[in-house]
């Protein structure tokens, strides 16, 4: 009997219509972030929210009884769709309210593994990582060796924000990588000051861009490496296996003809 | 007699002036619309805009004819085409003259259906869309979860236009994500006061340029793989068929050989 | 005698040495413009000037008389360096100071047909153009309907400059798809007095930046296909021949074998 | 003896766990490198700092001993290596505080050829430069005549920093073409004294970034080529190679049936 209890709810998970209804819940579990945040502390509000929270724990319980509490686990994104649930869950009467509503926002992650076309998305993504590892650490070295000369030799010239530290020296990179205000609010007034600065940040902005050219680069090549392969490698090898046949046909009517010959 | 009067019409309809006159008038329509916003309620130009709407009513209308109401409306750029024209008839005399003025400069948006090569990138464009949804829902999805959290903290730090509600947290992420004045104008004043936004703004622009780059991974490998996989398909048919002959060959000169030894 | 002093003067101006020297020349032109605009009107570098103008234009006369004035002006880029040096020649003794700088700088542009790699580029841009002519066309039309739509409507919010006419929200719309300072100068303050303006400035940069990536992805698609579609066809072109030989070797054994039956 | 000895330290030099070692040395250096930004003269880390550099000394004499002089040097990143290193040491003791910590920081460049993922992208780096410099001279080319133009016409409309000589308008068009405060900061203020200086801008933009999208074109398509071209080759070669067996299979056999005829 038990097992029939399971069978049921296994059934109802699997349902067609099961995850068209939690993606639905996700959703308006959305709308009333976004309204509470025109609202703060609407007692309505608060209510759907805590409702959502106990329908999420439920969806929860069934997948783990329906698929058995292995079968759950063995899928990675269940894992991460557990803890944020656990995390809602534990920290939902914490009286810290800012990471209180940091986990209510970061329920709307749930989006990603209920939804196929966004965990396909985050799937490639993380699968194109390690591709990316050797021009994300040369990344790392460039910016430190510039984030050290320029708290080296710029640390006085500008506010303490901008070169005051390492620290502040990397956030004004990123700045000036991303090209914003890097020559009116960086360059040009520490180049005011140190005028071999320019040296500096011209370098600096042209391998930046270098770098990240190769990674795009990098990025596009190993998506149409992967795709391009494989059916071009297919292609090839139905060519192959049609050429063995033809050969092995040639062989025996060479072999007809030799035995022929003996005879 | 009405047969031969609408015979005449589709003839007129698809001779192959018809069409450089209309793009013509269009673009003497756009014309028209630059030289009234230099000289706005010049009576010449009034006069000049009327007559070019009451052509372009008489165009459609004998596109009517000469198609059929049916043959017309089975394409749907002309659905398009003659919402605008309705359009500008329908406001032609109302007192509200923004809605004039726009209605006026949508007009020109008829130079898309009347030029081909312009409908072709449209319509590249159009059938694009459906592999995008997938990252423009990730998109939708990583700027809601960030301007909940960019609301919900930030506040208080900057003018409400920044981070005052919902709406407006999303046009300051959009800012962000195009670098504009991103570090001066938003990120080192909320830093300022709050020392660990760093972390807000560095993981938004890293995880945007990210979800940018796939985005424009997606169309490139998009176009690319159309294309090419139907001339390497092409290519890999011809030479499939021209094995499947050799082999046929091969086995005929078998089977005569096997009928030989027999006798 | 004059066919063998013409034969002479072609060899001069084929030999391997002649355009490096041309090339050597145009270089020290360009030092010397450089050195000019930190000394204006220093007599010895205007000195040189006068004496690089004389070089091209005997280098000029040279290649005229050894390639004949037809074989000469057959090659477009020929065409391009006559009309510079003319054009130096003929405004050498202007009393027009701009005009004369201006021609003097351009005469730095006979770099590009000098250098053969620098001829490539601009010769392999110019073929890219007519295939984004739809898409240059399709900029135009968006920019003139937002710049209408712009101009009629935002006219009073900001300084005449920005979208005061159609000429000069044109530019301010450049200023929003380049990304500079989209919001802070120029969207903010309209929308701080329009608010429907933040769909204008959304939409226009979405809409931009798209037809921006499909302009890059034409111009990759147009280089990729090229190359890529002369190399597969070459190869597949093999292919068939090979297979052809095969095919009219195995028919050549079918028809052996049918007449050995015959008897 | 001394030939045992050099080889003990081969296999010291070649031990798999040598090159992990040096390489925690040199990210430990880095740590002490940015401790020291934090805490500058803190005679802790300055006793860290030069136990580092003797250690990189020993490592740099072991590989010499170990692969012979010539073996060390016979690879280029050595030599590179060996610069550093050398530098370290002939600096360690300089009253000029900026060489030293220039020098300090450099040490780091060590990391690349130390870990085989960073050379590789460097080496790739430096294979796709030469297929670059017909895009760069053009680049110089552009640049040169902008920069002289904008010199001699807007010299006194801005201040000098911006167009006030030759060195000062290349850093201003670098400026532009990064889009950084291109109008607001620089075309703006100028079309407001020189109406006709919009061409240029827009110009330069233009032409800029043609000329920058030509560039990221000529990078993956260089990348793309040296892949694709080789596994389509090796395809393609197989295919012949089988095809040429199949082909004298059949010449055999219509031999035989041929010889058989003659009998």
């Amino acid at each position: 009997m038990q097992s029939s209890f399971r069978e049921t709810i296994r059934r109802l998970v699997e349902h067609r219509l099961f995850q068209p209804v939690v993606i639905g819940i996700i959703l308006l579990n959305g709308l009333v972030i976004v309204a509470e945040s025109y609202q703060p502390g609407d007692s309505f509000l608060l209510l759907l929210d805590t409702i959502i929270v106990w329908i999420f724990v439920v969806e929860l319980v069934l997948k783990m009884i329906g698929l058995g509490v292995r079968g759950y686990f063995s899928e990675r994104w269940n894992i991460f769709d557990f803890t944020i649930v656990a995390l809602s869950l534990a920290f939902y009467n914490t009286p810290l309210v800012s990471v209180l509503r940091l986990i209510r926002v970061l329920r709307l992650i749930r989006m990603i593994p209920a939804i196929p076309a966004l965990r396909k998305i985050i799937d490639s993504l993380m699968r194109s990582l390690p591709a990316l590892t050797g021009i994300l650490g040369l990344t790392a070295l460039i910016f430190s060796i510039y984030a050290i000369i320029g708290t080296t030799f710029f640390r006085g010239v500008l506010p303490y924000e901008f070169f005051g530290s390492f620290h502040t020296s990397l956030f004004t990179l990123l700045q000036v990588v991303t090209f914003e205000s890097w020559a009116s609010q960086v360059a040009r007034p520490v180049i005011a000051e140190i005028p071999w600065a320019w040296f500096y940040f011209v370098s600096f902005i042209v391998i930046g861009a270098l770098v990240i050219l190769n990674l795009v680069v990098a990025v596009i090549l190993d998506y149409l490496g992967h795709e391009d392969e494989e059916a071009q490698k297919e292609n090839m090898d139905r060519l192959y296996r049609e050429n063995e046949a033809l050969r092995q046909d040639i062989q025996e009517i060479k072999e007809i003809l030799l035995r022929d010959k003996e005879r």
